[in-house]
């Protein structure tokens, strides 16, 4: 482009417009179906023995780049891996974009740089998209929406009714980081560390783990394999582990010393007078699984690069139903509600 | 709710932002599939038949309310349609909201309201969504991002590989309706008026189109029935017939006096120095229809209440290629381009 910056006009659905989606957008995203330049993507390769997933996320975060990341990784990974817990493979993905006036096309470019190559990356294609454009203060330089299509076997069944006392709880690393890495980059707080988001793709972790469990064997028994996943991205592993016990008929026990939280994290949260269980993930994944197969998926999430410092860090009991506990080092124990306030706006 | 404002933390993912979610959103989009709480909507019936169409659009529109509909009517309307002119049905409808601290309970209610109405009227489901919640000043009130999935038969194929010099362009309506509409309620100009926006779905009109249109009748020749659609709204209609023959080795020839404009809207663009070409609709189809049919393509498009102004606006010629010229009124022709600037911003 000659200018260097977006101009209201770039959102008016006319010449600048498609001059933009097409040196921006369609040059980073080209594929034969966002090519067609239709109202509408037409998805002709659904297999039929699939279910589809469908999932949406907007995309706020404030600063638009942080270590690890930018808006543009974490929205595409953010999408991505609301469709992988679910057991659904990302296949098509949509971006909505909601830009400032006046925001440089560099930033522009570098971030669709980023969902260009985790895209592509995960094989996953952007195959329709819109752009707005609102006056200089309507908005904070750029908001993202991805939604995404992705593809589930049908003998992929994972449920929260599945769950049963006895079953674990694993997670495939430590809590934290992406809040504390986007809270430190904001500047607010005097604390210098090398904390990097922990921003990635969760497909091909979760497919390593639904390979060899027995939610996807159709002669195995109810109380097999892997039983349900969530990733703790916004309210961190407290609220996720609160949205499972949640009107259900078990409650779920953690043990503080077994949740992996690095020193530097710790430190910061010290610092900052925040819970670690509380703080945002963005490239983490609770997995549920039966007591019998729980040390067998764990091995499989640390032969995964993004699963190395997985843990088992509590279990499913009958006792306090619907609560989350927490057994404390210090020998006590506390019920872990989901989020009340908002610790840290914005983070996603 | 007890309180009436929202607060950043009913975007924090925790407990306040689960209570925003039941009480505002669930309440009023219920249906199975989003009452199971996942990550990403499961959806299991897909005809085998069926094509997938999918896409996005973000709504920014200000004002939110205008006479004819609200930004939750408009974003799901927009996602219909834009289904609708690739000839699929609206099936599924994902929602993301962005959302400014301090904007009114019962802003969200009726807007929420509005979307639930269309939704259920055209058999559309809400099945998945996202709340965040920005600082005040840094969104306008509310953006809504709506992504949808419809189904389409492999029978229909619109495209703009069928138009031929001799189709007919039929637009089902009056143009200018909808931008002129927002632009009196911003109440930038002194002008009153009773003017309101065609923001309607579609659907049901285009169905009617391709019922009896050879574009889906095996044995039709390829020079036949329906050809191609689209909606003409941000850009207007010379922006979407521009968007028709762009690249093609094909023009299109309107007749300004044909290009049925309402005597109000005339007047407003008149004063405001608009060209009614260029203003936004939401509830109006240009469709490219073979010589042969298109009388009778109009005759159904007229026998619909969203058609009941229907009127043939143009032709297909083989000159100028990738332009579209305008024959005026006073007996002239002249070329009309895309828009160029920006009207008319955050009209949708």
């Amino acid at each position: 482009m000659d200018m260097d910056k977006i101009l209201l006009a770039h959102g008016s659905g006319g010449k600048l417009m498609h001059t933009l989606i097409d040196e921006v957008f369609r040059k980073r995203f080209a594929n034969v179906i966002l090519d067609e330049k239709s109202d509408s993507a037409i998805l002709k390769s659904v297999p039929k023995d699939a279910e589809l997933a469908f999932t949406t996320d907007s995309y706020v975060i404030n600063p638009i780049f942080f270590p690890g990341g930018d808006i543009g990784k974490l929205a595409v990974c953010g999408t991505i891996n609301d469709l992988a817990v679910v057991g659904a493979k990302a296949r098509y993905i949509s971006c909505g974009f909601i830009i400032e006036e006046g925001l440089d096309f560099d930033i522009l470019e570098t971030i669709t740089d980023s969902m260009a190559k985790v895209s592509e990356e995960e094989k996953v294609k952007i195959v329709t998209g819109d752009v707005k454009v609102v006056e200089k203060n309507m908005c904070d330089k750029v908001f993202i929406n991805t939604s995404g299509i992705g593809m589930k076997s049908k003998r992929i069944n994972l449920s929260r009714q599945k769950v049963v006392p006895g079953d674990k709880v694993l997670i495939n690393g430590s809590i934290g980081d992406h809040g504390i890495a986007v809270l430190m980059k904001r500047g607010d707080f005097h604390f210098h560390g090398d904390i990097v988001s922990d921003c990635a793709p969760l497909t091909g972790l979760v497919e390593e783990i639904l390979k060899e469990s027995s939610c996807v064997k159709p002669d195995a028994s109810a109380d097999a394999g892997v039983k349900f996943m969530r990733d703790p991205t916004r309210g961190g592993l407290a609220t996720t582990l609160n949205e499972v016990v949640g009107g259900m008929d078990f409650g779920i026990v953690v043990n503080e010393a077994n949740i992996p939280v690095k020193e530097e994290i710790k430190a910061a949260c010290e610092i900052l007078g925040l819970d670690p269980v509380y703080v945002a993930n963005e490239g983490k994944v609770v997995v549920i699984a039966s007591k019998t197969d729980a040390q067998d998926i764990l091995e499989i999430m640390k032969a995964h690069p993004l699963g190395k410092g997985s843990r088992i860090i509590g279990e499913v009991v009958e006792e306090p139903e619907g609560k989350v506990l927490m057994e404390t080092r210090i020998g006590g124990s506390r019920i872990i509600d989901m989020m009340i306030g908002d610790q840290l706006p914005r983070i996603c």
